[in-house]
């Protein structure tokens, strides 16, 4: 009979506090640690993450370096040395910084940072304790203080609390920075999942920041600044009350110091406006007069329902840093190197949304075909808070709404409209949250929440509708140059046979073949080096046409720019520009020069090109232009000028305009008098 | 100048200590609280996992129930009350189990549980509290007590302690066990990742356990016990020195109370031998006489190098709990309700390996074709520990396992040789282990660990084996069974032209056909309302044949069996039966009819079928008996009798064995010398 008693009270005896660092200690492979080859990279990104926080926090422009070499106290051994340039940790504070979980200061800030949960760096610092036996070395000095703080720290397992080992004072050159020294079972590789894959993704979205890396065997890998702009500091907001749970809710209210309800609402809420704290006050039954700290039970969840059912102020993007479209195209063309595809969609970046009292943002790009190989799954890049997710693809939100698009609808290929698509093309893909919902510690990938989801999959059909009509238009292209190309072959073959026969001369056969084609086209090309780039227009219809060409680019191009010829107006805000063409006859052409401004590395891929004088259905490498464009041209000249013009056959000899003087609109219209 | 100092005060003033219950609070997408439809399976999973854990530790036969109801007192509420047969949780432990996360009695010891982190009920009770602010109501009695405790607990999130609302004691009808009622904010859904799929799923690997469940619309789903054996307890075992990490050893020699390094070693670690020992010692340059709390340091590391170098005693399987593979086979025969594979592949069990000195296995098992669909994706049903696993399918191990296998080689639709295979397959793997690493603390996924990963592929690739055979012999049958139609259609058309054309009589094809054919068949049937199995051995080829028929099958059904005819020999312990056939002449046939002994319920599946006395390539519906069978046949007897016989044509009429006649062996050698 007391068989089982005994055992409940064996079982009893057996009960346990777990430490977090034994917890973490055990479980490593949650934390990143799996392997000796993802604990090098977590180590790396642990420590890079905290530098480029850190030196975003100050407003420096940081300047990370990586080194990485054997360590040869022990077989597989590695040892990774991070410095930065950023403001330094005081001494006080580096134990417990490195030497245990669960310690930062970003958890209770309400703003965007790579680093939120006090467990990376000091995870770290465990894992080489355990492989090793061997503490971390950190030096870290801040600006007013002569020398640097030398600190070797562990972390002590059982009671997750640091232990420091030795301390000592050291000259630095820096001015300020700290330098984070760690030796650990580790195993380097190339290639994907490698340091040099994560830097580079970090470089990608970090264009502000000069990134070092030395491999073990001496090579020297740098990422130059590509922009000198410190990003926007994210400000910290207050929690919105928009998907806070009723337990968050007695948190806040539980530690306000407002003595009244009415007071507290607005300053610990975000979005609550006077206007809307009477009707959150009204709807819950509420005066407002009531101290903060004692609204319990049946009261508080009367006040979360109303918090969830009035209409609050939109969350603040304030607390965000996004990577904006233009840096989003820049990445892109990063990560491609050699490769050159053909389109760059226009990136999406989606209004921030609200998700458990936590704004977030997606921003979307997608590159396709050209060189990029066509047969593959489309490659993904993953990005949470300007980190590159490179581990844990199958797990991550973002894979799940790629997943679920039917990109069969949008001309990629996709077995049975589900998972991952295939076909030549770069999806990039960023979330951007003050709160981050991971699956798990080592932040791989994003948790399925089915607010982020939605926001995925409309940011991602919005890009991929833009690919849709880009492979259509480039069908359509297709089908068109085909024609071209069959009515100039053989066209003249039979024209040339039938003349034999009957023994009249061959006629000229360039009006028919410029009617038949009807097209006007647009062309791009490199001149040599990348210097710039040549755009060509040539009108293969069969009567005279003045035509508008519209280019819309990255605002900062558009105020750099000096194109040949100047364009006859210029948007710098918008990144637009216009040209109203001389005159082109059948088979005439005309060209504009543009030439990258110095110190900008610019693209085709900056450009998107429109034409408006003709219908869509006869362009060839440019659009109509979007309605959505309001540009003041003298339209109405241009239009009279084509109204006078008669659908005509023109010599042969004069339809090849032999040089075109650029001198700009009212050239043009020069120009339609003279015909 | 002090802009940066001051920004280095203001961040650590900034630092704090995050609690780890307000920690996972935040991140409760990290233990499966991501939205209210997990919420609810996960709640459900924590506790029925900690009711079947603390039966099995009890050797009771686990009776657990599971009621789910919608409650009132808020939107999106549901109520769970989950009860259980164990041996009760002592009064003094319950705040604490309850109430505080990393607290339990499992994480210390080595040994195969569900819960191992300490985590799981209290995370539960967590989000209880922050979505409705409700305790979590525990009724727990122990056998010796005469009532129940009933206590109401919160956890205090910021302090990770418990707060105990109220206590009192109950009468209980339940001589002992535990009962948890929780009121969280909840989504209710059947279908995949349902609580009732989560229960099926248990009760595939879980055949001793009773297990009810009750929805909100009040149906009420039982999965009674298929089997009424409790599983022997798994047991604590050592910590094996493979794959120890310096820290780990060190934390071990620590604790050690033992007064010398060579006491310490045999009774702290698995596998060490006293001659594993001595040459432990010699390699790390150590006597022996060391005080095992002061071994650091280069001589910690030459003792672990010299631990992981030494051939030591293999893990011990005690600690662990397979499911084995008649349960496995029959575990798949659950799941697939209607649906008639038609082959299910033995069950793959791989021997206990050793990762980071701590146990685990691998276990496979395959169905493939019959009704299953054809072109879907593979099934994969994936179980650690004897616990479902359904979500983050994407991020596990056993699915990059499943992966990376070639399944084109062996007979399955797979693209570019990588991903999900396609086809009409279910494919179920189980991992055991003392300590599982998964991904993150929802414990929905097996992180990618090498020594898991290959024992994952070997056990794919054994199973995969038997598929391809079984997909080979099949395309052999079809093809033989075509042109056995074809044969038996055409022949005799042919025939009848040519005599027409000749004018003479028709001949009897028989002999013709049957020397053409060449095949032994064995088909199975069931009869009516699936009461047995009847199996039809016939003998279409041109000479007479006396074959030995051999069946495999579960040994608990090779004791209880009463074939007609009875075998002549029976090996229960291997599962083994095996028939010598009366003899057959050319077009002959015999009949085995098996029928299920009573409470037993068979199937098909559960038999393999081997025939001797006909070349491999002359069988369809069975395979040549394989080399490990050792059965004590008459076989000179068998041998004379084919030996005297002459390929002879036999005339139709006699070729029909009208009814055979059952008296096993003897009866066979008899015939032999009759005809």
């Amino acid at each position: 009979m007391g068989r089982t008693a005994t055992l409940a009270e064996q079982l009893a005896s057996k009960q346990r506090e777990i430490s977090v660092a034994e917890f973490f200690e055990r479980n490593r492979q949650i934390l990143g640690f799996d392997n000796p080859q993802r604990a090098l990279l977590t180590a790396v990104k642990e420590s890079v993450d905290n530098a480029l926080d850190a030196c975003e926090e100050a407003g420096v422009l940081p300047d990370v370096s990586v080194e990485i070499s054997k360590d040869e106290s022990g077989p597989d051994r590695y040892r990774i040395v991070v410095s930065d340039n950023g403001p330094g940790i005081l001494k006080r504070e580096l134990p417990n910084v490195f030497g245990r979980l669960l310690y930062g200061s970003r958890f209770h800030a309400h703003r965007q940072s790579r680093g939120q949960q006090g467990i990376g760096i000091s995870a770290a610092v465990l894992y080489a304790g355990l492989t090793t036996a061997r503490p971390v070395k950190v030096t870290s000095r801040v600006e007013e203080e002569e020398a640097a703080h030398v600190l070797e720290i562990l972390v002590d397992t059982q009671r997750n609390l640091p232990k420091v080992v030795s301390e000592a004072l050291e000259l630095w050159d820096r001015p300020h920075g700290t330098r984070v020294d760690l030796v650990l079972k580790a195993k380097y590789v190339r290639g994907r999942q490698s340091p040099l894959e994560y830097l580079r993704g970090t470089a990608i979205v970090n264009p502000h920041a000069r990134l070092v890396l030395v491999e073990p065997d001496g090579t020297r890998i740098t990422f130059e600044r590509a922009s000198s702009e410190v990003p926007p500091v994210s400000k910290e907001v207050l929690p919105h009350p928009y998907g806070l749970e009723l337990g968050e809710l007695n948190a806040i209210l539980k530690q306000a110091k407002e003595k009244q309800l009415s007071e507290a609402l607005p300053r610990r809420l975000a979005g609550v406006t006077p206007r809307a704290l009477k009707e959150i006050l009204a709807k819950a039954g509420l005066t407002g007069k009531e101290d903060p700290g004692t609204v319990h039970g049946p009261e508080l969840e009367s006040l979360l329902s109303a918090l969830h059912s009035v209409t609050l102020l939109p969350p603040s993007a304030e607390s965000l840093s996004p990577i904006g479209s233009v840096l989003i195209k820049r990445g892109l063309r990063n990560v491609l190197g050699e490769l050159r595809p053909d389109f760059y969609a226009p990136p999406v970046s989606r209004p921030p949304k609200i998700r458990g009292g936590s704004p977030f943002l997606v921003e979307v790009g997608l590159v396709y075909g050209g060189s990029l190989p066509p047969d593959q799954p489309v490659q993904l890049l993953r990005f949470a808070n300007r980190v590159p997710l490179l581990f844990q693809q199958g797990a991550c939100a973002i894979t799940a709404a790629v997943e679920s698009v039917d990109w069969r609808r949008y001309g990629l290929d996709q077995r049975g409209g589900q998972g991952l698509p295939a076909g030549p093309c770069i999806l990039l893909v960023h979330i951007a949250s003050t709160r981050i919902p991971f699956t798990s510690e080592s932040k791989e990938a994003v948790a399925e929440d089915p607010e982020i989801l939605k926001e995925l999959q409309l940011a991602l059909q919005a890009v991929a509708r833009h690919l849709k009509s880009h492979i259509s238009r480039q069908i359509r292209r297709e089908y068109a140059s085909e024609k071209f190309t069959i009515i100039r072959r053989i066209l003249p073959q039979i024209a040339e046979k039938s003349s034999h026969l009957v023994g009249k001369p061959v006629p000229d056969l360039t009006p028919v073949i410029t009617e038949i084609m009807n097209v006007v086209t647009l062309e791009t090309a490199s001149p040599e080096k990348d210097t710039g780039l040549d755009v060509t227009i040539t009108n293969y219809t069969p009567r005279a046409r003045v035509l508008e060409v519209f280019a819309e680019m990255p605002s900062e191009l558009a105020g750099q720019l000096a194109p040949v010829p100047p364009p006859d107006g210029v948007d710098v805000g918008l990144g637009r520009m216009w040209w109203t063409l001389p005159k082109l006859s059948p088979n005439g052409k005309t060209e504009l020069r543009l030439r990258w401004p110095k110190g900008h590395d610019g693209d085709a891929s900056d450009f998107d090109w429109y034409i408006a004088g003709v219908d869509e259905s006869h362009l060839l490498g440019a659009d109509a232009l979007p309605g959505d464009w309001d540009v003041r041209l003298p339209r109405q000249v241009v239009e009279a000028a084509e109204a006078a013009e008669l659908v005509g056959v023109v010599a042969p000899g004069t339809t090849e305009e032999p040089e075109v003087d650029y001198d700009g609109a009212e050239k043009a219209a020069e120009l339609e008098e003279d015909d």
